[in-house]
């Protein structure tokens, strides 16, 4: 294929070359924001200090004096964080109304992320096991707490969202989502970094879950597939554009069970602790606590969901 | 970042190592119970057996006189089966009540999940072909049956169900599920590893789709993503765990088609012969053989999802 | 396990050693046609050049002087895909009723198809930019244009759908379906080459969306997770098998949204310009433009869903 290829490679790189001249691919260049992959790997050996053996890359470090080699993998993480995340401050910077990041201040900030992350990962581990448990004693196939750790997809979407929230809290531009998405990728579970999550909670099967942004969700929540917590409507500003940042999402208390396919949306609607929300129901407004919702169906004249509320007995 | 960094060291080392000391991780460590990554490299390299060069790594031994290579990658395969397999049942021994899993018996016990499994390959080959063909005749935009087997994920999650139920039947611990949620992860359908699930079988666009654990799905079974083969509700125990074990999942008779997202709840429930379920629809009581639902609502009194039956005509 | 297994590899090698003889296995190693991983690699590739250090492998090449070794990187890509194609045809030739392809022709068909694909790329580009730009204003939680491009699985499916499509649009067997299967395991969205796409397409978590074939979508349409636009029944041929090559799926018109898990099936079903289709609508039949269905029951007589209109209001 030589010759007729050769002539248009001349034409195709120029017409290309532009694309590695783009503002995003520019100044990801010069602010040296990593790609997808990078990220992947670091949050792939920070779950393998989390859970050695069960989850990163070989844990070679998981021998019988595991503190020091610990302290090597450790240090290692929190240098590829601290380049990774300046980065993400300084792409930031550059692609703003201000232009250019202050370098200094991008890694003054960087360093107070990794700082909080690392801070934070015995908590998170402590965490994790609690939804561990909760994966474990809410699901009648599951035959081991390790079982939980080793495999399910509900486990894995929450680990990489405790530590991406933390990230997130920090404003942390671009790392947390792509670590969000990467967990999104593997398990089908859309869980924003902006989500609040308590302790204890478990996803079930999890294909198609969305979780959104200012979403808040208490202890020992239970979800299964293709729940959504969205949002209801975007109110747009003056010149049309979406106005971002407000309260979209709803809020779960403690104890809630919601089932398969069920939708729960609106920045202002509350499931009171310990309801239970059926199969496939759509809700756009509050639920008392204790409360079992079965089945829903659409007022026109509110335009909202009317829920009907049964008891469910167990399970559904 | 040096200085205060390596301070936090010190103290974060301490804090983690404590992880690799929890018992799933010490139990992991001493038993040699491999991690995700070294289950799915076996399973592909299996893959890569059943179908020589449409999957698992380079089929180098694709040749003409394939046999005397192919006796090699078996010899391979089996030995990281036969020490990943022990070392599941070492695993789940010593995280059992009894403690400590006698070495000996665990080796015995493993050497018969894999000597099963081998003899079992030629005939899930045979069932593979039936499946990729009802691929092939169940979906208008399948242009070939290589088609299927290179690229669609219903025929990608069967094959490795076919492949993880063997080594379920054995009582082979964690490492099933672990293949069938790597499946899972790939495309989207979650099919629990304990499933009988007979020839013909084909799973159209798959996103979404579970299976259950207990679930009996006959021959020439046609479903469409989002379909949820699930348990009605979760029986506890005197001290309020989950009783485990128990028929929970419908069964589901030869030449049926379940159409998108479409709910079929409940260890009683049986779907009978050449029965067809309409897309959403909503089932948690057993369909007479041939009849077409195509449409269901929840009766408030006996909370069961009442089905309406209509003849659908052709396809939905 | 060595004495009782080596007896074994024997039979099993023998029996096994014939799956390699199975058509489709010796069809690909005589048309050199490549697995999943390598038309994934070449893929991978492409989308580097096209986002230089937001995808693909490390793209050393991003430098300030792009165009040279983007040249040389596009030399190698056009070599892999020559030969890719190339086999591509060559397996559909062996496979056909015609057996063997000509091998002459298989390549000058390859040509052309890498030509139009090369052609193609800086337009590709281009109107992928305006899909990243309707990510960003459609979506509030989006921070930047580069956030959508480097994590959004909406954007990285379209991505590789506007590649797929010019190969699909060239005859090329397999290679396109392949790559839309790569897209549909990480994204969890399935978009068949087939389909027509407008530009500023946006794709909201998209877990579950499903795009027919035969689908035509016009410019700035928006999906939302589990967004179905299917086939409404599948013909069959006087000897019972399925008619392949009609029009089956809808078309949607520009400025159209349908929110989350809405389903819209059948080939005369038109979507007209600015409608609104509401989260699990069912519609199987066509909407007018402007309008917005808020809900949507069945028909026993028609057998179709008969679509509630009502104005929404913004989102849902």
């Amino acid at each position: 294929m030589k010759d007729w290829f050769e002539d248009k490679l001349d034409s195709l790189g120029a017409a290309l070359a532009g694309c590695a001249e783009r503002p995003e691919s520019t100044a990801l260049r010069e602010s040296g924001l990593p790609g997808q992959r990078a990220i992947v790997e670091t949050l792939d050996m920070l779950m393998g200090v989390l859970y050695p053996g069960c989850h990163g890359p070989d844990s070679g470090y998981a021998g019988t004096d595991a503190a020091r080699p610990l302290r090597n993998v450790l240090r290692e993480i929190g240098g590829r964080l601290f380049s990774q995340i300046s980065g993400a401050f300084e792409y930031a910077g550059r692609i703003s109304e201000t232009g250019q990041g202050d370098r200094a201040e991008c890694r003054a900030r960087a360093r107070a992320a990794v700082g909080a992350l690392f801070d934070a990962l015995p908590a998170i581990r402590t965490t994790l096991d609690e939804d561990a448990i909760a994966g474990y004693e809410g699901d009648p196939a599951a035959t081991s707490k390790a079982e939980v750790i080793l495999s399910y997809p509900g486990f894995f979407a929450i680990a990489v969202h405790r530590i991406a929230h933390v990230l997130y809290a920090q404003g942390v531009p671009i790392i947390p989502r792509a670590m969000s998405e990467y967990a999104h990728s593997k398990t089908g579970i859309d869980i924003h970094p902006g989500a609040t999550i308590g302790p204890g909670f478990f996803i079930v099967h999890g294909t198609g879950v969305v979780i959104g942004e200012t979403c808040t969700i208490g202890r020992h929540v239970k979800l299964y597939q293709g729940v959504t917590l969205g949002a209801r409507s975007f109110p747009k500003n003056a010149d049309g554009t979406l106005v971002k940042g407000l309260k979209r999402h709803p809020d779960v208390e403690d104890d809630v069970v919601i089932y398969a396919g069920a939708t729960v949306l609106g920045g202002e609607t509350v499931i009171g602790r310990g309801a239970v929300i059926g199969a496939s129901v759509w809700v756009t407004s509050s639920i008392p606590p204790g409360e079992k919702v079965l089945s829903s169906e659409i007022d026109p004249s509110s335009r909202k969901a009317r829920v009907l509320v049964f008891d469910l007995g167990a399970g559904i």
